[in-house]
């Protein structure tokens, strides 16, 4: 993986007009991974969450210096795209384009891994005949009257001089790009585009564009869908097996209703004209709203009542209850301004507004059942820009099919409601292999972007980290709250430049008036589902339900009460410059912000749990360029454990096999005491040592546990009755902080199943989070436990983990055993949770010859997996270091332990 | 029949405020139908048509003064009212009232009629337990936030007085009366009628009055449904035994979907808050206009691809074909306005109101259309006062409907459309017999009404003679052209007072803004289907298709043409007073404003043909007080015609069979020549004398006529190879023209077949049309005759037919004979044309016995039952007097004649 700063990631100069000559890039901080090892510090990471950064050399301001937003050429920006798509409505441009990171071998880490899927048998491309590289899926919109701003942004960004094949890196020669456009755009603005770009238009059906977008997103994104009910939001979870039939409703500025057979079979049944054009048209004129956004806002203090003719106004008050219709029942929209004697004048802009989403809202909910009903369909989803996440037109619409369908039929919605027609544009580029993308190969975050206070907002998303900072600053200084950061695009983007100065209204943003909340797509093929699951389908990571309102007040106060620490800790690990105090401050404000979000919307981004919060934050820290917090507190911890770890090894060797393996867990679970997410802990740590607290810890483990399987687990690895159990053949160790807890509580136990031949897969995060041990700092410290232990020593060695064994693996060509005794492979996340539903590849390999999953400390064993259930054999160990999660989860206290036992699930398979 | 002249008519005074004391008629002109006969002349009749005076005497205006609309209280106004019943919605009041004529048997014609009743075995009430008495349906509507406006109107006619039921004349004490009311208004505002008037409200549902509303008009109004496809409106016959189901759509303020399956069967499936209120209420505010018909015709000069986002305008003016959509498809109603930089007041309102209309039109269509889909239902009705008669309403409705059913289904719309409500509630007093009336009891009469040209108008129909003539010199003096007469109420109706001056705008109203063309209700429960028609469900009167515009054209000028000379007759016929004059030239604007209409849609009135456009201008001329125009006309000729009658039979006597049976039918053609519907023929009479005339017609009578099946009638006469043939037993003799035509033309056929024994029925018309005998005029005319012909007056005297033999007939207890040798029979009807699906009773009673049915003359045997068959021999006998009929009918020319002899029909009975 390459970041935007390795020049050999560049293409030369495509503008005819620019020289192309040597490069100065201002690099704010990308950095490729290879930085990433302990012994290259430094602000060098941004594998997922940050963007690149814009190359401002030789910028300069192209064409007619008067115009109100002239095109910025920047002619060494580049961001590695391949892939631009559109899909171009009567209101709306929307586009998809794909950045793109070509795996970089030439580093040592690069080897180390390529050795160890040469080992695991991991090839690339045995699956696809064209192979889906990693990068992302952006997606844009603007005003389709503005057209000019979407393409000044496709000409800054040169989005069209690309091969659109992705595995194709090559630059076209001006005047031969091909783009895939769909809506009536294709055809309307196809000479522009000629002329403008010196691109053609490929024209994709528009009918055929929503249908595969939708089945794809359908398919691929795992809380795509979602019902809305009495503002009650609730994810489905969609079998991609019985998906179809089902029945599609885009509503654009018009609604088209789709009868979806299958992949590429459908028919569209019907149509309205009656859609988000004629909210906003009509509005417009009716209201004076400058946007549609504002318009939608002013819905929220409407009420309907002052101009609509209610059942109850023709009725006296009463219900027409003989037909089920309500006094409250809406009998014509706008009919009670017959009768008054009132100019438009009179009617509150807020009132008009409410009456007209209900109207439109409510008459689109109805021709939908009414077509549902036609095909026997149970499941209506419904996309298009009108809906815009708007939680009372989604309401509306939902009741609408509910109460006519007598709640036979479901409203759907999708989070990428308004992207449909550009991601089914965007797959029609031939051969792509992204059809084949499963669920568990997308990635999707929820970067700062362009944030959204009620302002009006022009440009695509920050992507500079300078642009987030500033745009925090401004805030500070105007004393205005930041409640709502958007995670992509804004509601109204309109190309380039900046964004307008946000009202100064002071009042927070309902949530409601905010945008889709949709991230960036991160296309991760190597990403795969743990096969140890025993059933994927009815897996859930999270253990805490944080759609219960009590939860999710309780943690997301603790993840801010936490915030102050972990913003001077992330201070303190760049050198407490001012830059990183600048940064620490943006940091939080955004985090506080996201917070904020998801206090008053706890769906915003998809169904919410406690893991998604935790790697929130740490993907919002990577965003600001605080890559390893933690960094030098890891290093110190590391540096005491090892210190103490030779006392220990021989304290552990001089007892009997039993007493040995009770040690042996203990040590684990009085080791997990050292977690930087935990309050408590970190509250501990000022008033010892590490290694006073580690037996402190030890010493009180007094048995019974408060979860305490460990008999059946000495059972299992001792025997009984005289009998010799079976050896595990691999264990897979998944192992939570550095420091104690990976050093004197996971390798000890590492070392006792080395000794029983038993394999040993060490599995780590692939990015940091808090004082996560990674897997590449992992490799270090095994060869500094090794150095104190043969078995440890012997057992790297043979699975090539000892630095210096690193610097000759096989070349590739040479056949390398399949099997090692000591494995350390990366889990394929960054965050202290770990949801098993997509991790490496790596460790999915590894996962095929496990019989044993142990899962360590209160990310990977309680907050998510406590419930897990595998094939084989499993042991879940954690100190649980919250009380609240203590009460919760095991109705006991806090430094309660949890040692878990199960034998392979037989459930379902 | 007893007009409000007659003081048993008069109810006391109702209201305790007003003493009863002796009252003062205003009489205009209204009389009772015995003043008919010839010896009593004057303005006498109101049959039909015409309304009954206002009675001012001890008028006052009660209450403020100061009020804009005082109520004018008419103490001693009677109406004759029996029933009343509201439809109270949230837009529109719609109030239906019955006014009732009792008969009365105390003259000299009704014991003739009783006689003839007895003798033929009729009686009333045998086929109802309660009587249906005859009367009128009136529709009035107003706007509901207008209420006061309607409580006057009902106050001031004392509609809320009377015992619901009609049967029972008794006037209500104050404060017991009831009234029936649907529509939430009658849960809203039932204290309002308690305290104002003084009588309770029983609600009706509305759901179950919309349904036997439009049953009712579906199954008892010929011409109710139509459709209306590109502009082309087209009557549906519907047969009432294969009416269900269907789906009924109310379009109201808001729209109820109703699925109909019987009489009292029915669910309200769906409904739309989209409608009339939302059309309206949407356009007052987007437009500043003061009315809905203001707007509706605002919407008739708009573009909406102004503001309106097409097909086109997404696909840069290209179709999206693949999915069959047009570039001139609306893609987004409104949606044009999103992006452009205007204000509400930059564009048209003409724009807005049409975009609004397609819109709203075209998503109700859409909403039935799925509705019908769902029960599988191939016929929606459309009701609800938002259509109003709107031809591109209903167009866009009927595209919606044909365009998603693919052809499938069809829109229909109804006449009543608004008072579906209003009539179901009517329906719902118990036992009135009117869901018993069948199609041929309902006669739609099109008074002139309030008439409608463009400005402001209101109060009821003007039913005050003055009032109508003044109205139409109020117009001539501003030179304002009346081209749009509303039959009934007027678009705006709100309640008593006069009407604003309209707008001198000029240019004529464009048709489809003007109002809902429905007339007064006829319910004259003693019409019948002719029993001998072959098939009554195939059968159509007219022979000319009047929907051709070429041959529409040709007969609207020609009765054009005619009217200078018809008013110079009436006013002659009235002595050539002022008062004849001033009424002559309002019947002349009025009847041309009739045919204005008719010229711009023809089918404002129902389907058109030559029979209702002759009818429609006798309504005229009697609604103008112009009784019998041709009286002294009919009367000079039936002199001259009985003075050379003597001669003619004495010709006749002289000679053989075989001779005279071609001489009786040869001067029943040459008759036929009297004809003052004829322009040729009027200008003919000022070159000689009657007896002139005949003979010269007579003598040109050469064999072979255009159509001539003499032969065959003769051989069914005489016989042919001696065989002698059986007698008719009974033959129906339809006349036509007084004077020689009936005198020396059919009287002479009559003598022949009572000669040879067959019993004689002549059948005559109601009332005048042109010089056409009456019924009443006919005894008295073959009295004459009979002074010089014994057969005739033996059968006469027999038939009871000679005045001196009226005076004693049997008191009703003394069985009477059931046949006499020769009797007169009433048709039914008061036009020059004949519709045999609407007969009288006593034309009924007396065909059941016949077996051969004689029409004569060009209204009844060509105009009008060319084609008809029938169950029994036929022989239809006329002079073409029309160049174009001659042209068309028969390839000939005019004065051709037609002389069609058809044995009895074996069509499919």
């Amino acid at each position: 993986m390459a970041g935007p700063g390795d020049d050999d990631e560049h293409d030369p100069i495509l503008d005819d007009s620019i020289e192309a000559e040597a490069k100065t890039q201002t690099c704010v901080g990308g950095s490729s991974e290879r930085d990433m090892a302990p012994s290259a510090p430094g602000p060098s990471i941004h594998r997922s969450g940050s963007r690149p950064q814009l190359d401002l050399s030789k910028a300069e301001i192209q064409g007619n210096f008067e115009e109100r937003d002239p095109t910025i050429l920047l002619p060494n920006q580049s961001d590695d795209i391949s892939h631009l798509a559109l899909d171009i409505g009567g209101s709306l441009i929307k586009l998809l384009y794909f950045s793109r990171h070509e795996e970089d071998y030439s580093n040592d880490d690069d080897k180390r891994k390529r050795t160890i899927k040469e080992r695991l048998g991991i090839t690339n491309g045995n699956l696809r005949s064209y192979p889906v590289l990693g990068g992302r899926l952006h997606f844009v919109k603007f005003e389709t009257h503005k057209i000019n701003e979407c393409l000044d942004f496709i000409h800054s960004k040169q989005l069209h001089r690309r091969d659109p094949y992705p595995w194709s890196s090559k630059t076209l020669p001006l005047g031969t790009g091909v783009i895939k456009v769909t809506g009536g755009g294709a055809y309307k603005f196809a000479d522009l585009f000629k002329e403008r770009l010196g691109v053609s238009i490929e024209k994709e059906d528009e009918m055929h564009c929503l249908v595969s977008g939708a089945n794809f997103l359908l398919k691929a994104i795992r809380h795509e869908a979602f019902t809305h009910m009495e503002a009650e939001k609730e994810f489905v979870q969609i079998d991609p097996n019985d998906l179809y039939p089902y029945l599609l409703v885009n509503v654009g500025s018009g609604v088209s209703i789709i009868k979806v057979d299958g992949e590429g079979k459908f028919e569209r049944v019907s149509g309205t004209n009656v859609g988000g054009g004629t909210y906003w048209g009509l509005g417009k004129l009716l209201t004076k709203c400058k946007s549609f956004d504002e318009l939608l806002e002013l819905s929220q203090k409407g009420d309907n009542s002052t101009i609509d003719m209610l059942v109850g106004d023709i009725y006296g008050g009463m219900d027409y209850s003989k037909i089920g219709l309500s006094a409250s029942t809406i009998a014509s929209s706008f009919g009670k301004a017959i009768s008054e004697n009132k100019e438009l004048e009179d009617y509150r802009p807020e009132d008009i507004s409410l009456s007209l989403l209900r109207m439109i809202s409510y008459n689109i909910g109805q021709i939908s059942y009414l077509n549902a009903l036609r095909f026997g369909l149970k499941r209506i989803f419904f996309g298009g820009f009108f809906i815009r996440g708007h939680a009372y037109t989604m309401d509306t619409i939902s009741f609408a099919v509910h109460f006519w369908s007598k709640g036979e039929m479901q409203a759907m919605f999708l989070r990428h409601e308004g992207f449909l027609g550009a991601l089914g544009a965007f797959m029609s580029y031939e051969k792509h292999g992204l059809d084949d993308l499963m669920s568990h190969q997308l990635v999707e975050r929820f970067p700062m972007g362009a944030p959204y206070t009620g302002g009006n907002i022009h440009g695509p998303p920050l992507g500079d980290l300078n642009e987030k900072i500033s745009w925090m600053e401004k805030f500070v200084r105007r004393g205005t709250e930041i409640t709502a950061p958007v995670p992509m695009t804004p509601s109204k983007t309109t190309g380039l430049g900046g964004f307008d100065v946000p009202s100064s209204r002071g009042s927070p943003l309902r949530s409601d008036a905010s945008a889709l909340n949709i991230g960036v797509l991160h296309l991760v093929p190597t990403l795969e589902v743990f096969p140890l699951l025993a059933d994927p389908k009815t897996y859930e990571p999270n253990t805490i339900d944080l759609s219960d309102q009590g939860e999710r007040e309780y943690w997301l106060k603790v993840l801010s009460e936490h915030l102050p620490d972990l913003v001077d800790t992330a201070v303190a690990s760049e050198g407490g410059t001012e830059d990183a105090k600048r940064r620490g401050d943006a940091f939080a404000r955004a985090f506080s912000a996201h917070l904020a979000r998801l206090m008053e919307e706890p769906a915003a981004y998809g169904k919410l749990g406690l893991a998604n919060l935790l790697e929130l934050r740490e993907e919002c820290l990577r965003e600001f360029q605080f890559l390893d917090a933690y960094r030098s507190i890891k290093q110190r911890e590391n540096e005491a454990s090892l210190a103490v770890l030779p006392d220990l090894l021989e304290e552990l060797d001089s007892m009997n096999e039993e007493a040995r393996l009770l040690t042996l867990i203990e040590g684990v679970l009085a080791a997990n005491i050292f977690d930087w997410g935990s309050r408590a802990c970190v509250d501990l740590y000022r008033k010892g040592t590490i290694i006073e607290i580690y037996r402190m810890s030890r010493n009180k483990m007094q048995r019974p546990w408060r979860v305490d399987d460990f008999d059946a687990f000495k059972e299992r690895m001792l025997g009984s009755g005289g009998k010799q159990p079976h050896r595990h053949k691999r264990a897979l160790l998944f192992v939570d902080n550095s420091g104690a807890d990976v050093i004197l509580g996971m390798l000890p136990l590492a070392r006792e199943f080395l000794r029983r031949g038993t394999e040993v897969v060490l599995v780590a995060n692939s990015l940091p989070a808090l004082n996560d041990v990674t897997a590449m700092e992992l490799p270090d410290i095994v060869a500094g436990a090794a150095k104190h232990c043969d078995i440890l020593r012997r057992a790297a060695e043979m699975g090539g983990l000892l630095v210096d064994a690193m610097v000759n693996p096989g070349d590739g060509s040479k056949k390398v055993s399949t099997s090692a005794p000591l494995m350390v492979v990366e889990n394929g996340c960054g965050s202290p949770c770990i949801d098993l539903r997509q991790v490496s590849s790596e460790l999915a390999a590894a996962a095929k010859e496990a019989d044993l999953v142990i899962l360590e400390g209160m990310g990977r064993a309680l907050h998510t997996n406590f419930n897990a259930q595998f094939k084989c054999e499993s042991l879940k160990l954690a100190m649980v270091k919250n009380q609240r999660l203590a009460d919760k989860l095991i109705k006991g206290n806090i430094y309660d332990c949890v040692c878990r036992y199960e034998p392979p699930s037989v459930s379902q398979m």
